[in-house]
């Protein structure tokens, strides 16, 4: 069976060897993609084998970094713009996937030959982004390179690949520190939403306990929102307004 | 004449022919090195034909992302422990060094032959990192890739190569955000400074007016800084305190 390369429809045994004909070598790109679900921040993850990993791809030598990265996250979720951001360089001098097993067993498991000096076993610099994503809109893909994926919440993650876990970490670290100077943590709701919701996603974001009232006099005295008729619940109890953001400069 | 490589201590025919042996292809690094004299901001460049661009230099196999950036600084500034943060990443396609004329000359001038297909000549990735110096402790020195150095300001640069002025920019608007969150932009300053300075310094990050005494009296109320005897100037008019930044964490 000739297996065809999910990056770059090359057969798989003509990308391992010739790959980097197509693709700058040792760069690769990982995506951190976040989403808000029943008030937890998750993340998206695939597995290979036993371990679980960020989706990512190489850099096509006639793509920018920037489109690879949109690239791949278009081929990942589906999803065609959303909040795609760069997070940071991984750059230590013995990131190989090729060290450990689960690539490897990739490999032979998909019945071509296996060789050390593969471009795709070198070390590889990551340049990482992270998307802000609405789980509902996602719709993620599984290709040959993994053979499942699952949103996880961000303090009960499965068994990490390599270095992933620092990238998930420094995403997890950014998101605190975007809140307090943007909105695109807003990408993470619904067009339309209510306080309690923005309140609890805020609650996830920065892991600590805000005051209730005080958060929503503070959003609704930003003027940032436009308030909507009211939430029609089947549920008993009060029936919160919606809102959604103000365009802007309209 | 023998030339040898700055880079690598190799014989520069060999650097430029096979290089890429000791280096990771496509990838470069490139320092934004800012100081701060006579009120303004200042970058340090080097010189090459007619135009001038920012240190920079390559990642050894077997050197960390971050540790290359520190050598570059070393060997460009003989500073060893300054302020070194990651920039960010250019990634546009058509990067490539080659396509000018000034690298072109550059290596025809140093004796050595020409090819299109030399590594170096390829698209290349700039992982670009930025420094806030001391320009009084910072002794650049200039190697066989430049002719010269020189700080300039950040309103009035010469004729920039490639697309390091799109670096310096994003660079200058880092500071600003910085500014806002971190002591940072200390590292600009001397040990012991004045208000006056320190106001100075401010001033020319936002680029914009700051009321003096407003602005005093919120970085005195800051607690961060420790008054020391006043300035001896040889000059008429009053002498201002000096103060340094109070040691954390004693």
């Amino acid at each position: 069976m000739t297996q065809i390369c999910y990056f770059c429809s090359m057969d798989l045994q003509e990308f391992l060897e010739e790959g980097d004909k197509l693709f700058l070598p040792n760069l690769s790109i990982d995506l951190v993609i976040i989403g808000f679900e029943e008030g937890h921040l998750k993340c998206l993850l695939l597995k290979m084998g036993n371990k679980w990993l960020l989706p990512g791809g190489y850099i096509r030598r006639d793509q920018s970094v920037d489109e690879a990265a949109r690239t791949i996250l278009k081929d990942r979720t589906n999803l065609e713009d959303p909040h795609l951001q760069f997070l940071s360089v991984f750059g230590d001098s013995e990131r190989r996937p090729g060290l450990g097993s689960e690539w490897k067993d990739f490999i032979l498991n998909s019945g071509v030959k296996w060789d050390e000096g593969y471009w795709v076993n070198d070390r590889f610099v990551s340049l990482t982004y992270y998307a802000l994503v609405d789980i509902n809109k996602t719709h993620p893909t599984v290709h040959n390179f993994d053979e499942a994926y699952g949103w996880f919440h961000f303090d009960a993650l499965p068994d990490i690949w390599m270095d992933h876990d620092q990238i998930l970490k420094k995403a997890r670290n950014r998101l605190k520190e975007d809140i307090n100077r943007e909105l695109i943590t807003h990408n993470l709701l619904p067009d339309k939403f209510t306080m309690p919701e923005l309140h609890k996603l805020h609650q996830a974001i920065l892991e600590e306990k805000l005051d209730r009232s005080r958060f929503q006099k503070k959003m609704l005295a930003s003027g940032l929102f436009e308030r909507l008729p009211k939430l029609q619940k089947d549920t008993p109890g009060r029936n919160p307004y919606l809102y959604r953001l103000k365009k802007q400069g309209v």
